[in-house]
């Protein structure tokens, strides 16, 4: 039951020594989700022992060179190792002649299906569903189309509580009311009724737990909203505060504005990346982000960062 | 005055921990060529120190994805450096379709031309010339259209022995005879002519240095001949000896069969590389080369091979 980030690649624009373009893989429940494909891809992939076989969906959040220019590669690679299992790709609808012209030149050694479903919403809306998790694409602010992504797991069933089983000889109508997160509310022998409240007959096994992807943009009024109380909030810092005329000019965020969101967004922990070449010190952005959200890592190609599963009872 | 091979990817299809895939830099009289261009190329020449913008241009064996995938990133980075000078591309005319729909679709950010030069020869055709170098390429033998390269300093003009001008009194026109590579005949005082040989008057100032790049290709027949005392061969053996079948219905070289063209091209120096991904250590394919033609070199990542000038007098 892992749900567990690794970051691929913390380069933007043009690749720096030792940081890839962007890329991040997400494992949740033993699934491999890739965020974003910069180039470089399979071999982060193999340094962190992910099999490009295990991938089993791709989101990409806009169709700049560096999240995308991996794609060929990988999906080529995926078809030498003879995938048969279809690959859905999540991305923008000018992802669509990408993909076909790659396939038109390339296709011959793919003997899979690889699915574009286009992304075009306005707000948040689900695109991906499992018993356990859910998967939302929402619109960032980057000047072209591009998405952000929210992978959480579905809030939980209730259990019941085995003990009050036994000591208000619940009945099986009952305890599928519990389930159903309802008060069990009882007639008495005089008519009238009784609640004995939900709280304390169940408890929820597990807190969910969530992973929001903000890269590329500048800060939005909704942004914060649509990222409410994530684990990880991943958004990226490309400026240092000081070149935050730079930022807004071409659609980034700074450290600050990424720190502010996941303030206002009450996230658990801000992973930053995305920076800047004409910076090498990830620690400066690190330390400003910290000013305004103490909780923040800036991460290097590789780091991993997991949200333990917090049971009850 | 240096003229010096960087092997920048050694892996085939796919990048293995490592090894990259292919792509090398050759470094002549101080100008950059670009030889094969796969992903993750950009990384590498970080690594050996070359800025992209000192690339001169770019030489595309063929359009397989392991040998171009690292060119819409690499174009990209020249464009946000703001390149100015043209860049030309020699390359399969199947190349054509592939840079002009990448140009469609990023060229935005790229200010400089990018000329194609297509490549539809059936035997060596000298490409690019300057005073002092002359590259050529080949057709290889791989199932898809696909070519050799061969760079080649120019044959130097002989230069006159100065304490033979004074033993004999040489004229200029003379002089200008030796230059050329002529004997000087004279014509004596009784009608009688004397023959002063060029040897004995002139000499090469040094002599050209060449390598040439040969990869993917079964062997050929004219394979040898075109590449006829190279000081640098690089041929790719992406087999060990016993996956000769594999390699025959691949159109790819094994190690026996890379060393026996560079055994009868009587070439100075052998550099392998295009590794398959089974096997990881390349020290079993420079012992089998090494059976034929002890001068070989398996190369990785990074490796350089400088071929010194050799002058006299």
């Amino acid at each position: 039951m892992n749900f567990t980030l690794t970051v691929l690649g913390t380069a933007s624009a043009k690749p720096t020594a030792g940081r890839n373009q962007s890329a991040q893989v997400l494992s949740v429940h033993g699934r491999f989700f890739l965020v974003d494909c910069g180039e470089g891809v399979q071999t982060r992939l193999q340094e962190c022992h992910v099999s490009p076989m295990r991938i089993e969906s791709v989101f990409i959040s806009h169709i700049h060179g560096d999240h995308v220019f991996g794609l060929p590669g990988l999906l080529s690679t995926m078809g030498m190792l003879s995938r048969v299992k279809p690959l859905t790709i999540y991305a923008p609808s000018n992802f669509g002649p990408l993909l076909k012209f790659f396939l038109s030149y390339y296709g011959e050694g793919i003997a899979f299906e690889v699915r574009h479903v286009p992304l075009n919403m306005r707000e948040p809306e689900v695109v991906y569903k499992t018993k356990t998790l859910e998967i939302s694409a929402f619109p960032l602010n980057h000047g072209i189309e591009t998405f952000g992504f929210l992978f959480r797991e579905k809030e939980p069933q209730y259990n019941v509580k085995k003990w009050k089983i036994d000591e208000y000889g619940l009945s099986l109508s009952e305890i599928a009311a519990v389930k159903r997160g309802e008060d069990v509310i009882r007639e008495k022998s005089d008519g009238s009724f009784v609640t004995l409240p939900l709280d304390e007959l169940g408890y929820k096994p597990f807190t969910p737990r969530s992973y929001a992807y903000c890269s590329d943009t500048a800060p939005f009024p909704e942004e914060a909203e649509w990222v409410k109380g994530v684990d990880i909030l991943y958004h990226e810092a490309t400026y240092l505060d000081s070149l935050s005329d730079m930022a807004s000019e071409r659609h980034h965020s700074t450290t600050l504005q990424a720190a502010r969101v996941a303030l206002e967004a009450g996230a658990k922990k801000l992973v930053i990346g995305h920076y800047s070449s004409r910076e090498k010190d990830a620690g400066l952005y690190e330390a400003e982000c910290r000013t305004v959200f103490p909780e923040t890592y800036a991460a290097s190609d590789l780091d991993t960062f997991d949200v333990p599963l917090v049971k009850y009872l």
